[in-house]
């Protein structure tokens, strides 16, 4: 009787995957994307290495793709989503802070003075980063995040955050999953912000997101083993940081790679010297009506020597108005 | 065709599928080891994990299992095969390097002299690892690796290091993928040392390997993107530093544990302290016939304080001599 529940239930499955299978032949992967010589290359590039009479194949577990985070997966202006919850973070704490009302940075924060805050510079910055994102276990800071991710709004878009993810990409990340690769965010981000909901919006898994790190001890008070994260950075996964941080956690090079700012040069670069097939790409944002146009001058994802790296190592410019047929998953379609 | 064509190739996989489903119903997937409680336990925790009818039940994405490195999963008498690693290079390196016949902890290492290098304490070992270790690429250095592991014999078996792991853990971690776990290696020991050849003999790719790191920088010398090994430890993954690590490389609290030295206690404590299911244990070597027996006053591998917790929390103790039919492949199976 097993058996015979067993072979039915193989035979349903098999149904199913001829089905997805004659799908996949027929349905486009990525349709919120131009036809164009980008979208070409992307699906040129993963039918070359998934394909074993193809000179550019990749075996399956050297095929490891590498994202950053802010301006290359969701919208990173007017400013960066970490930092409009430490903000917000700030003033959900400040009751049990009485002393905040006076004390810079946090004072400018509580009455909205932005030009105070920007004052304070990068210790301001860091003052605020460490008292809202550190002195609590990692699960506590998880849910801090979840709950504020399911109600604060985006200034511009009057959306949740999580809707500002760039629906090309998220058509990106799972069709190179269908094909074997293992997506991983290389984030300037700290790591644990991302984590906290990195699969439920792009699939991605806690231990596939690579960031910045606090320091994070191990005790057992009243025999409760605890991790504690310290107001102390650990590693700052930016520039350089990034290949190095691709070796402590992945430990394999990357064939494709995707960033969008100077931050994420040596990343590119890293994946671009590989000798073989490997996939670079450039997210140019140019497209302020549905987005946000910026390069070059911007304080925010300032992508100025990553352009001309682009250029002269023909990295591929995905040009946000150009390239893609809709940018959020909550436009109107076209 | 093309269709057809597909539906012929489903038709197979599906018969394939039947077969290995029938199979794995009725075979044994722990014949190394012996039955008993601790087998019983083994294979009731994971029928019940993957159960969704079970109280007991884990949704695959957080079927995280972690295991020690040396002593668990191989052999680690009587050096770390490490450190066999690093002694041999240094006499592999000695030509370009006359200045180590007469300079400590070098010449002893040259002259086989154990007293001495020993004397030379950690600051000895530590040169011995820093000129072994680093100066290299990650690349480079996986090469040298290997070509030592294809070689070296281990002094006691005159076998291949690789074929001093334990046939019964490399059958559990075998079980537990087939189950949806994710298997991962912690180990103090240098996490490349490890990638180099986890994948080939444990099945666990380099990405799932955790373990103590040196400072790794990236340059570009002569528009050549490079990294390269620093002599300096960035990271210890031993004690508190391996739940530590867990958190900041998997971002996920195992639910499945397993060491065999005081180096580990923290490690299972975090896994213990989970709430819901849970597995802890601790690889006891209790075989000097076989294999060793060591623990309390071994200065590898000691066990004392893990093996009293071990008692006190109700953690498994797997009793190598009691619990193991086979401990290497290459004994006659009996």
């Amino acid at each position: 009787m097993k058996l015979r529940r067993d072979i039915a239930y193989w035979i349903a499955t098999v149904a199913l995957v001829i089905c997805a299978s004659v799908y996949a032949q027929t349905a486009d992967p990525l349709p919120s994307w131009n036809d164009g010589s980008t979208k070409q290359s992307i699906v040129s590039f993963v039918r070359g290495t998934t394909d074993m009479s193809d000179r550019r194949f990749v075996p399956p577990a050297e095929r490891i793709a590498v994202f950053d985070n802010d301006g290359t997966l969701w919208a990173e202006q007017p400013m960066y989503t970490q930092l409009a919850f430490a903000l917000d973070r700030v003033k959900a704490l400040a009751p049990s802070h009485p002393e905040w009302r006076t004390e810079m940075p946090f004072s400018a924060v509580l009455k909205d003075d932005v030009k105070a805050f920007e004052a304070a510079g990068d210790r301001g910055l860091e003052q605020v980063i460490f008292a809202t994102h550190t002195g609590m276990t990692p699960d506590e800071f998880t849910k801090n995040v979840n709950e504020w991710l399911s109600g604060a709004r985006h200034p511009r878009f009057n959306r949740l955050y999580t809707d500002l993810v760039y629906q090309p990409m998220i058509e990106l990340l799972a069709y190179l999953r269908a094909n074997g690769f293992k997506t991983y965010i290389v984030t300037g981000g700290t790591v644990e912000f991302v984590r906290a909901w990195s699969d439920r919006v792009y699939g991605i898994p806690p231990e596939q997101v690579v960031g910045t790190t606090f320091v994070t001890k191990y005790t057992v008070p009243n025999a409760h083993p605890t991790l504690t994260r310290k107001p102390e950075v650990d590693f700052v996964d930016e520039g350089p940081g990034k290949p190095e941080a691709i070796q402590r956690f992945i430990g394999r090079r990357p064939i494709f790679a995707v960033g969008n700012s100077d931050g994420d040069q040596q990343m590119l670069e890293w994946t671009a010297g590989l000798s073989g097939a490997r996939f670079v790409a450039l997210v140019h944002h140019t497209d302020a009506e549905r987005e946000w146009a910026y390069d070059r001058s911007s304080r925010i994802g300032r992508l100025d020597k990553a352009l001309d790296e682009a250029t002269a190592g023909r990295w591929t410019v995905i040009d946000m108005k150009r390239d893609w047929r809709r940018v959020f998953a909550f436009e109107t379609a076209n």
